[in-house]
């Protein structure tokens, strides 16, 4: 993996670039749509690609590892060739789903975490090794070290010992990752992941200990688990201070629209998020007017598209009430639209960001893109 | 609606023909995806259109009166403009929704019929003449006249009372379509339907009946009601002997892809049926191998394609291992590939109907198709 800055706003610590993988390159700052079990709920590769423009997904361990499993995935030579996606996927390390998990008998300790699968109820453990050999076979392109993603509120105490734990981890994942190869002749590359829940002095050790490690490039995890949005973009800002400037910053499971602007003038390069998908198919959209209830009586008799702002056919195609109606029925269809769309969205959104910082306006735009986006239409 | 026989086959009393509707014209022998709600399950517009290759689809009269309503459809400016498709649309009567309500608290009387909506309890009526105007307001190319769908078994003292209700309707039916026009400025068509369950002298009588309307098409309804199928041919046979040459026929709710090559070979020019996208919902891939389990633990490794027989882009690019995964996991993609691929598949089978038999092969190819496509894989 190669990264490249191209242009820094000189009003933010916002930032272009470029990452180089085997699968592609990747304009940032970025969003990745997530495909939990290989697949980004209701919509077809060929949208992602030709509609929404994606540039890169996500695939979750925990969920690839219980289903299809991994002697398949290896079978079929990993997860792009298992899923058809052939442009970069990172995977998350089974993390933040072991976090999920509390409260089902999970139980971390120094060596791993043992669990229970959600779908049979059976025993697994994951250990920093073990998933390092997991994302070896499904194959992304980013991997992620193994890391306890703190809940909120967490006392100091237990998020202290956890980071420090995070960071033996990372020694273990390091080690396991630089001992083994890539297993379908392309390159992968390991992201270390910054801890300390909301505590300052948890962050900046963490972040110092994370770069230490000179990785290709860094992700900051253990936010947007609940805590006050001014708060994640404080650990956002003074971690992104000390993480190395020319390698890309992931911000893990980051967020709204306005969560993503403003984590780009932080200087973070690529996020990923749910909320796009979930929300579509529970009627939410997000827009280039605001946010929208699609099952809202008021769309009813709304002939216009979905948003008109946006390019693409789905979001332009259809109309407002032709959704609404498919939503309020429990038309497959509805979900897939709004799927779609709120992807497209994402993706456009990082990319009027970049040009916006290209063009030395992405402060001013921001802020007021933060307002308009939130507004409820 | 004009209507062109192009080609007959020497071996059966298959034809192929031309229909032309102010939406485009439809290459006969033609299956009709079912839209019931506006939304063909699962499948996008421009799937239907650029992947599947349909050339007219269904709309139910039923729950489009209750969802969107009318209100709604009429601003829209009829269902072409409300749901985006620009091609030919058939809008059933809602006949056999009655039907399907038995149990529920639905009157059958001369008038008309009294129901429950399924979504609200709410009470509703339909007469003929009510029929005829909510499918001017929904704008289908072709309508539907308001029947009564006999259930099998069904007495012949019934289906006899039954058919001649049906018959006494449709007089109502044409009286007020011809009364009437068209709301939306092209041109519909009203189709008869022929009943008299599983009895030959009444279908007959029936098929005499509907001829003597000399409407532009013909419709035969009450079968695949759960007759056995020889008993549906022997009923098509007998009627297709009598109504016109020179129209289409439209043998209702049919069927599986033997049912289809058989009512070809019966002289039948139009199909529509569910089957496709539900059984695709539920795992059944119908494809120019058989008939697929595609939730079956033997294809959990087979990386070939769901159906390489077939062109387009779904069903080639996408692998039988993936599809299981995504119906194993519940998995929205798995429903909507299994769809497209249904759909394109029961597309290509007429498709290839049609090129046989301008050919003069058709009966040999048939005999042989019915085998195989009934083939469980």
């Amino acid at each position: 993996m190669k990264f490249q800055i191209e242009n820094t706003d000189p009003n933010s610590k916002a930032r272009t670039g470029k990452i180089q993988t085997d699968h592609g390159e990747i304009l940032t700052p970025i969003f990745m749509p997530v495909g939990t079990a290989g697949t980004v709920k209701a919509v077809h590769q060929k949208e992602l690609k030709e509609e929404i423009k994606a540039q890169i997904i996500l695939g979750n361990t925990y969920h690839l590892y219980l289903r299809p499993g991994l002697d398949i995935l290896e079978k079929a030579g990993g997860l792009h060739k298992f899923n058809g996606w052939d442009k970069p996927i990172l995977t998350d390390s089974g993390g933040y789903q072991v976090y999920s998990l509390a409260g089902t008998g999970r139980k971390i300790k120094e060596d791993g975490v043992t669990f229970k699968s959600h779908i049979d109820g059976s025993t697994h453990f994951f250990s920093p090794e073990g998933v390092m050999d997991i994302q070896r076979v499904i194959g992304g392109d980013i991997i992620m070290a193994f890391d306890e993603c703190t809940p909120f509120p967490c006392e100091y105490g237990y998020a202290r010992e956890s980071m420090e734990m995070t960071h033996r981890w990372l020694k273990r994942c390091c080690d396991r990752f630089d001992a083994t190869e890539s297993k379908y002749g392309y390159s992968q590359t390991l992201f270390p992941i910054v801890q300390g829940s909301v505590y300052k002095d948890l962050r900046v050790k963490s972040a110092e200990v994370i770069a230490s490690f000179e990785r290709e490039g860094n992700a900051i995890g253990g936010l947007s688990v609940g805590e006050p949005a001014e708060q994640m973009y404080e650990m956002a800002d003074l971690v992104t201070d000390i993480l190395p400037k020319d390698k890309p910053r992931y911000l893990m499971g980051v967020g709204t629209p306005a969560n993503i602007l403003e984590g780009i003038a932080l200087g973070i390069d690529m996020f990923d998020c749910v909320m796009p998908t979930r929300n579509a198919r529970n009627g939410t959209l997000f827009t280039t007017e605001g946010v929208m209830n699609i099952r809202n009586e008021k769309w009813k008799a709304d002939f216009s598209p979905i948003d008109a702002g946006l390019g693409g056919n789905n979001s332009t195609f259809y109309t407002k009430a032709y959704l609404r109606h498919l939503m309020k029925a429990d038309e497959l269809l509805g979900s897939m639209i709004a799927s779609v769309h709120n992807l497209t969205f994402y993706l456009w959104l990082v990319g009027e960001a970049r040009e916006h910082i290209k063009n030395g306006t992405f402060r001013a735009w921001k802020d007021i893109m933060v307002v308009k986006l939130m507004q409820k239409m």
